[in-house]
């Protein structure tokens, strides 16, 4: 019913029962609780569209106001949320800082005292969400109590339950997928036209990875595909947290790149002061930076040796501090594809979004329209209410 | 009409009309072309599932010695055919060897040669084949006069103009492909259920691969998905002949292994020399089998962990000559893959399929049934007449 709004605008009751192939007794009861929630509001009367006698009947609308979709993104550190009206446009987004020690259940609190926020700061109403996305940190393969341990990476691994926890509290359909892959659908839906084929990496606190192959965005067998944080970049170099030795993910995450300048004598704490040294072209700092765009182009070639995408795109908000990272992955990978003509060779460039990618692309796949996402999962419903499901 | 018989059986002229919505006359010009042809045959009449009055009417069926689809795998030092009937059964196959210098006119006439051999041993007729498969080594991007030039790695770059030979040689359309990326088809559908994820390489003249991501077979953005053969394997390892370093070909292909082997000191000059080591567990030969098999296994362990596969499988006749190869990369992935839990590891095997690989995955092509071809491309018609082209 919803969708009808969207499509069509505003209509009266007897051309939205009609549209949506419900009895008028049906239909009114479904539009008081909507009105009630201040999903939709009254606009006008048909008088001006009406030809025959009688009443003119009220016509009822979206809520321009209305929050209809909820992005959410847990990074290690941060929760992104992003609220989006019914026209797909994002309304209101914020973020919250977190210890990467803090537990679950207090993230989840974290997160929606965020959307209150939002919720009062921007003066909206969720009161008839179409559906939730949400982004968690490492591979999500949807693992329910009894299932197979999570990957041993996942040092945070998502709770069992935390689809349940946000269908609940806001009685919607909910669709949860790895952060990092929602942020290269993200990218992927940002251009006029989504490459067919795209290899995203996204250098975070953590090394993740997305797929679009044949225009299809891409989870693997078990929800794993796009681990290229884990793919390994030096077989001798230090231990991983997933037990490994060299992934990428030790070489090129944000605070494996800080600690390697600091360890060569740079003064460099965190992003911002990294800034500083890029700035001043710290020579020790410029180094470590070329090491590590050569680490990415190399693990990017081998997937684009295999994938033979249109497009390479390196994300995370450290891309942006320190461009010669993309650029040396840019021609590392150049030598990698050597063998390809360079007519036919694919663009690497830096994530067009920022840090908000990941509560963007979650926001994507709850709209659920770009072709991109054939074959991926729907929102699907934990408690969400029969009112609920029947209005959408 | 061909297919309708093939599903249907047998079937008088008035049922087929019916069935494929022709006219009886234009159904009867194209039956007689096809019994002048050879690709039907009258069986028997309808007498026995006729109700009706009226003088009993012909039944027609395909020709069961008919041969309707045509394979083709061109490698570097042979050529395979294979034939199969209307029901997608081989009926006839073999192989034909030349020199890795032989050009490519001359390849062309070995394989049409090949094909009349087969045709008149096995008392084949081929007068209204349905399609032709042919593999060619290297990527082909199916590049005409004036596109782009071939890579660099392609060697004996597929002539343009291989698919127009066929074509009207045989007077039926044709699809041309990468023999690696045929092969990984064949296994693929090899099974009793295909896998929806699979990563195939090759070790061979070449090493070359192929990918099926989310049940489809993988071309790439410009054909080239697949090539892990020149993935660099060992950067500061020896030149390739695509220009770069270390690429896994360098290594993994059997004639860099029978090389690294001579080198050593062991005395095998073949396949047939290989085996024989093998036997005899030859120390020296089963250390250079490990490092190749480990080298295997790296490559596939970064293939693996950006894919996600239910199934890796590494082909070639080598594999089978020295299985160790494929114990070792198995071993190897497995590390690379330590932090995917091992109750949901992908299953790494030897390929099913011999040499002739190739040539089945060229048919499966052309039988264009599976889902793994959804959005692969159909035959083309180059040069196909219409009478072929309304017969299919």
């Amino acid at each position: 019913m919803l969708v009808a709004l969207r499509v069509e605008g505003a209509l009266s009751r007897a051309a939205l029962a009609k549209r949506v192939g419900l009895s008028r007794t049906t239909l009114s009861e479904i539009t008081a609780d909507l009105l009630g929630r201040g999903a939709i509001t009254k606009v006008d009367t048909d008088a001006d569209v009406r030809r025959g006698s009688g009443r003119p009947a009220e016509r009822l609308a979206l809520d321009p106001s209305a929050g209809q979709y909820l992005g959410v993104d847990f990074g290690h550190r941060r929760v992104h949320v992003a609220i989006a009206n019914a026209s797909h446009e994002i309304v209101a987004s914020g973020l919250v800082r977190y210890d990467d020690s803090t537990p679950w259940d207090d993230r989840l609190d974290l997160a929606f005292d965020a959307v209150d926020a939002l919720t009062v700061e921007h003066g909206l109403h969720l009161g008839a969400l179409q559906a939730v996305g949400i982004g968690v940190p490492g591979p999500y393969t949807g693992a329910r109590p009894g299932d197979a341990a999570p990957v041993a990476w996942n040092r945070d691994a998502t709770p069992v339950g935390v689809d349940e926890a946000f269908a609940q509290r806001y009685d919607a359909p909910v669709v949860v997928d790895n952060n990092t892959r929602l942020a290269a659908l993200a990218e992927a839906v940002s251009g006029p036209d989504g490459p067919s084929d795209l290899t995203y990496v996204r250098l975070s606190d953590g090394v993740g990875g997305g797929l679009v192959v044949d225009g299809r965005l891409v989870r693997g067998s078990r929800g794993f595909a796009g681990e290229l944080g884990h793919v390994t970049s030096d077989p001798g170099g230090v231990l991983c947290r997933c037990g490994k030795r060299g992934c990428l993910e030790t070489v090129a995450s944000v605070p494996a790149i800080l600690a390697a300048c600091r360890s060569r004598g740079a003064d460099v704490e965190d992003l911002d002061g990294l800034a500083v040294a890029v700035d001043r072209a710290d020579p020790v700092v410029d180094a470590v930076l070329r090491e590590v765009g050569a680490a990415v182009g190399r693990v990017l070639g081998a997937a684009a040796m295999t994938l033979d995408p249109t497009e390479v795109v390196i994300g995370g908000e450290i891309v942006h501090v320190a461009p010669v990272i993309v650029e040396q992955a840019a021609s590392t990978l150049r030598y990698e594809l050597h063998s390809i003509p360079t007519s036919d060779a694919c663009t690497v460039r830096a994530g067009r979004l920022r840090d908000s990618d990941g509560a963007q692309g979650a926001l994507a796949a709850t709209f659920h329209q770009s072709p991109l996402l054939a074959g991926y999962p729907e929102p699907g419903s934990f408690g969400a209410s029969e009112t609920q499901r029947s209005a959408q």
